[in-house]
């Protein structure tokens, strides 16, 4: 019979255990670390990893369509629709962080919310988890931005998400699984 | 009639103008710099940028299971279960990537593949771009992994692929995103 491992020896499997820690750089959003690390044959190796706050992510369908911003995105150079997001507040749960995104971004206050799921972006370099959520009853209001967060909104149609990842228009990782999440939801009726 | 913006306009909303480059760090596998940069309300601000090389990821299917790796993440301190997947070489074609990634994670060879999507992990502070493959015809052979490289290879069905999304075993994007594509597959047939 096979051993099912409990779940700290899943996690230890093949672990690296950090022998130093070198601090690179403290930003506004990330830092940067490069850790000197023993592998599991004893070898020893770097990592390069980028910390980050956490965020949050929400997939809102208001008369059947998903809200959307449209904003530049620096790294790419160029402007993405995504669904609305940010980064947790320290302290910040996040649910709150969830509802005051949407409501900051695109106005719209929610009347129920629910978590999809959580995941790490790139969990090769970098420690960024973002939960995922599922806002419903929406009540239209005004957006508010800070005075140097330039965005608009605007509400899409299923295929006209799907046609977005396409042009890759739509082509980061949060809303291309919100948009698959919501195709699911309207196959399965489960989210 | 609303004018509908060319691809160029598009991209160029928003626009914040770069006024300088800092470079922080170059790593191994990342690089790291400041921009200063214009907003489009004429203020200053700062944008920090992770260079990542680009990476491909592959949902490969054999008996109608999907083909995971379980391997440590050091950013997460713990094991992760994804489906097969690393970075662009230099030069590297992403579909000649997802062939090559896949043999030697898995050892699995596939008789067809094909792109789903593509999609960057973290557009606000990286600009790391991941192809997404859909392989089938698999044929079983060898892994070749690096001296240094610890995984393990498994499959599994769909329903253990969303149950270990609930568990958070599976809990980065390209996986999520790809089991996502695979049960979407299913309902419809389409990829």
């Amino acid at each position: 019979m096979r051993h099912k491992p409990s779940k700290e020896e899943f996690n230890k499997k093949f672990e690296e255990v950090t022998l130093d820690t070198e601090q690179i750089f403290k930003g506004k959003i990330i830092s940067l670390q490069v850790d000197k690390v023993k592998l599991p044959n004893g070898n020893i190796s770097t990592r390069e990893i980028v910390r980050h706050p956490g965020a949050v992510a929400v997939l809102a369908i208001y008369n059947d369509k998903m809200i959307v911003v449209e904003q530049y995105r620096k790294p790419l150079e160029k402007n993405q629709i995504e669904i609305p997001a940010g980064k947790l507040d320290p302290g910040e749960e996040p649910k709150e962080a969830a509802i005051r995104e949407l409501k900051e971004e695109t106005g719209f206050d929610c009347g129920s919310i629910k978590q999809i799921n959580s995941f790490f972006t790139s969990p090769g370099f970098a420690d960024e988890k973002i939960v995922l959520f599922f806002a419903e009853d929406l009540i239209r209001g005004e957006m508010e931005l800070d005075e140097d967060e330039f965005l608009s909104c605007e509400s899409i149609t299923l295929e006209q998400a799907l046609e977005y990842i396409k042009e890759e228009k739509i082509s980061d990782a949060k809303t291309i699984t919100a948009v698959y999440a919501w195709q699911i939801y309207k196959l399965t009726g489960k989210i």
